[in-house]
C-alpha cells in the first residue's frame, strides 16, 4: 500500500470542489476575511459531519445535524462565517442559519438540506444574515480552485495562522485526494470535535461509511488535543466526498483502510497545528502515556495532564517540574500505581519509578526550551497508551481572552 | 440558639491549645517560618480529618490516615512543614515522616499515632529529617498561646496572607470556641479537602461525631472553592477538639446542629480567603447556580464555570461575556435547558431566557470591576442550588507558576 504525501494545494484540489472567501464585515477588523463558501460541482457528493456535545448547541450545529439527516448524508455546499457565532441567539440565530441555508442553496439550484452552515465567534450577539445575503452572489462569481485557499483564512478567529493541507495518494492505479483546513486556537478540549474543520476528498464513499472513518479519526486527532478544557458551542468537522477520483472506497475493504489512514493523518495534522496555534501558545506539547492497564486509565492521565495549568505554566517557564505532572495523573480517576512511573521530556528522564531521578538541571532546561517537546509517561503496569496534544499556558493566553468580546 | 461571632485570636484561643513556629530552613528564603507545632494539652482531645482523593498522595497524608486509625480518633499534636511536600518521595519519604511523628512523640510522652504530620511545598525533593529535628526543642519551649499565631504564617507557600479566624459562641451556659487557619491558593480544586487546614475547638466532641461534621462542613467549604482545577498530593483537613469548654456535643442534638453551623462558617469563611488569595487572583468570585433539576446538576454547572479559563479571564478584563458562562454550563454534563437561563453578575442581568438582556455595557464593567462579585445563574428549572468560589485569572498566576521550583 502506497503512502499519502504532502503536496501543495487547497479544499480545491480533490476535484469537484471550488471555494471563495469574502470580507463581509462580520468582523470589526475593516477588511478581514469572515465569510466562506466551499462547493462541490459533483451531483453524488456524499456528506459526514460531528458535532459539539454541548448543551448549548449554536443555531448552525442544531441546522447541521438536521440537514445531515434530512439528505441522508448527501450535502454539496458549506457556508461558514468567522467573527459571530450564532450561538445562544434563540429563534432569530435559528432563522438566520435557516435563511442562511436557503439562499445559498437557491443561489446553486439545490435543496436546503444539501446546504450546510458553521459560524464561529463571540456568543450571544445576533448575527446579521443581511452581511451574509448580500455578499453570496460575489462569493458564487468567484468560486474556483485559485481562491479556494482564502477560506483557510476566513474561518480565523483568534488563530494566528491558517491551517490547511493536502494529501495525495494512488489507489487502483487512479490518483486520490484529501484536503482539509482548520481553525481554533482556544476554547479546545478533547470531549468533541473542539474547532471548525472542514475536508474535502474525491474518493467516492457512501455516507455511512464516511461517518464512520470520520469519527474514527476525529478521535485520534481533534479528540485529543486541548488548549484550555472549554468545549466550544460551535465546534464542527464535515467531510465532503465528490466521488471525481473515480476510486469508491469501502471501509471494510483494503482501501477503506488505506483512506482512513490518509483521513487520520490530515485529522492529526490539523490538530497539531491548532495545539500548536493554542492562544498564546509558545510551545507544542504531545502527551504520551504508555504501559497503562486500560486504555480508559492511559487516556484519563493524558487529558490530565494536558489540562493541567499548573503543569502548562511550568512547561511556559522550562521548569522540569515532574511533581506537577505525576499529581496530575493522581488526580485524573486513572487506577494506576504512582511508585512505578517514569516521566521523561523525550528522551530525558526526570523521575523514574516515582522517584527523581538526579538529572542535570540545566539539561532538562535545555529539552524544556525546544518549541516541541513530548511528556512520555511510562506507567510499567500494562499495555495500554494513549497521546493527546497541547501548549504552554502563558501571558499571551490571559492577554487575548480578558478582552476578546470588547 | 445563639450565633458565632467573630473574634480576634489563634488556635490557642480554644481552651488545651498551643502552638509555636520557627525558621527551619526547609523554605530557601532565609528567616521563612517554615514549621509548626499544634499541641493540645487535654488528655482526652479527640481528632478527625481529611485528605487528599490524588493517587499520588504524599507520605505524611499516608501516614496521617494510619495514625487517625491506629488511634481511633485520638491525637495530640499536628507538626507541620512548608517548603516541601514530601509527596513522590519514596519509602525515604515515609521513614522522614514516620520519624518526625516519632520524634514530636517522644518529646510529650504520647504514642506516634497521636502526633499528626502535614506537608505542603514542592513535589519530589526529599525532605530533610534533621532540619525537623534540630528544631522541635525550641519548638516545644516556645509553645504558648501568645505565639499560635505564627502557624498561620508558617503554613504558607505562595500565599499572600495568613488565613486564621476565630468563633465564639455560647451553649449550655458555657463559652465554646472554634478556631481554624488554612494555606492554599494554587493547586485548589474541589474533589477534596483541597489545601491544609487546621482546626481547634475546646467542645467535647466523639471521634466519629466530629468526623461526620468535619466532612459535613469541608463539602459546602473547601470542596467548593477551585482556583485552578489540580488536585493536591497533600491536601489535608485535620479538626482537634480538647472537650475543655465543657460542652459536650453530639451531633444529633440541637447542640450538635449548631456546632456544625459554627463549623460550617468558619470552613466557609476560610475556603473564602483561599479563593480571594487565589495565585495572582485579582477577584474573588462567588458563582451561584440555582433552579436546577437536580443538585447534582447545579453542582456541576458552577464547577465548570467556576473552572472555565475562559470565564475566568473574562472576569479578569472585567469583559461581561456570559456567552462563555452559558458555554461552561453547557459542557458541564448537567441536564439543563440553556434557553430558560437567566444570568447576572450580583444583581446585574446579562443574560435573560438565554439570550443577550441588552445590557449597557459600561455599567456592566462597573460592576465586574469590583474586588468581589457573585455570578448568578438561575436554571428556571426546578429548585436544587449549588455555590463555588473561585478567583479570575491573570498574569499573576503564570508569573506565579511558571518557575515555581526553582
Amino acid at each position: 500500500m502506497r503512502k499519502w504525501e504532502t503536496v501543495e494545494g487547497s479544499l480545491a484540489t480533490p476535484r469537484g470542489f471550488r471555494a471563495a472567501a469574502v470580507a463581509a464585515g462580520i468582523k470589526k477588523a475593516a477588511g478581514a476575511l469572515d465569510l466562506a463558501l466551499i462547493v462541490s460541482d459533483a451531483v453524488k457528493t456524499t456528506a459526514a459531519g460531528l458535532f459539539t456535545t454541548n448543551r448549548a448547541a449554536a443555531a448552525p450545529v442544531i441546522l447541521c445535524r438536521q440537514h445531515l439527516a434530512a439528505g441522508r448524508g448527501r450535502a454539496r455546499a458549506i457556508i461558514v462565517n468567522s467573527g459571530n457565532a450564532n450561538a445562544c441567539t434563540g429563534r432569530a440565530g435559528a432563522r438566520t442559519a435557516k435563511a442562511t441555508a436557503r439562499a445559498v442553496a437557491k443561489l446553486f439550484g439545490l435543496s436546503a438540506h444539501q446546504v450546510l452552515v458553521a459560524s464561529t465567534g463571540v456568543i450571544g450577539i445576533p448575527l446579521r444574515l443581511d452581511l451574509i445575503l448580500r455578499n453570496l452572489p460575489s462569493l458564487k462569481e468567484n468560486l474556483s480552485a485559485e481562491n479556494a485557499s482564502s477560506a483557510a483564512r476566513a474561518i480565523m478567529t483568534t488563530d494566528t495562522i491558517p491551517k490547511s493541507l493536502v494529501l495525495r495518494t494512488r489507489m487502483a492505479g487512479k490518483t486520490v485526494h484529501l484536503a482539509g483546513i482548520a481553525k481554533g486556537s482556544g476554547m479546545i478540549h478533547p470531549r468533541m470535535a473542539t474547532m471548525l474543520s472542514f475536508i474535502s476528498t474525491d474518493a467516492a464513499i457512501l455516507p455511512g461509511d464516511l461517518q464512520v472513518m470520520l469519527r474514527a479519526a476525529v478521535n485520534v486527532s481533534f479528540n485529543s488535543v486541548t488548549v484550555d478544557g472549554d468545549t466550544s458551542t460551535n465546534d464542527t468537522v464535515v467531510a465532503l466526498a465528490s466521488g471525481l477520483s473515480g476510486v469508491s472506497v469501502c471501509r471494510h475493504s483494503t482501501q477503506g483502510k488505506h483512506f482512513l489512514a490518509g483521513l487520520t493523518q490530515l485529522c492529526q495534522a490539523l490538530a497539531r497545528m491548532i495545539a500548536k496555534d493554542g492562544e498564546g501558545a509558545g510551545k507544542l506539547v504531545t502527551v504520551e502515556v504508555r504501559g497503562a492497564r486500560r486504555p480508559s486509565d492511559a487516556e484519563r492521565i493524558a487529558r490530565a495532564i494536558a489540562n493541567s495549568p499548573l503543569v502548562k505554566t511550568a512547561i511556559a517557564g522550562s521548569d522540569p517540574n515532574w511533581g506537577r505532572i505525576i499529581c496530575a495523573a493522581g488526580y485524573s480517576g486513572a487506577s494506576f500505581d504512582p511508585t512505578k512511573v517514569d516521566i521523561r521530556i523525550n528522551d530525558f528522564i526526570l523521575c523514574r519509578r516515582g522517584l527523581d531521578a538526579g538529572f542535570d538541571e540545566a539539561a532538562a532546561k535545555r529539552e524544556l526550551d525546544a518549541k516541541e517537546l513530548t511528556l512520555r509517561l511510562d506507567l510499567h503496569q500494562g499495555k495500554a497508551a494513549a497521546r493527546m496534544w497541547t501548549c504552554d499556558l502563558t501571558h499571551g493566553y490571559i492577554d487575548i481572552n480578558a478582552s476578546y468580546r470588547t
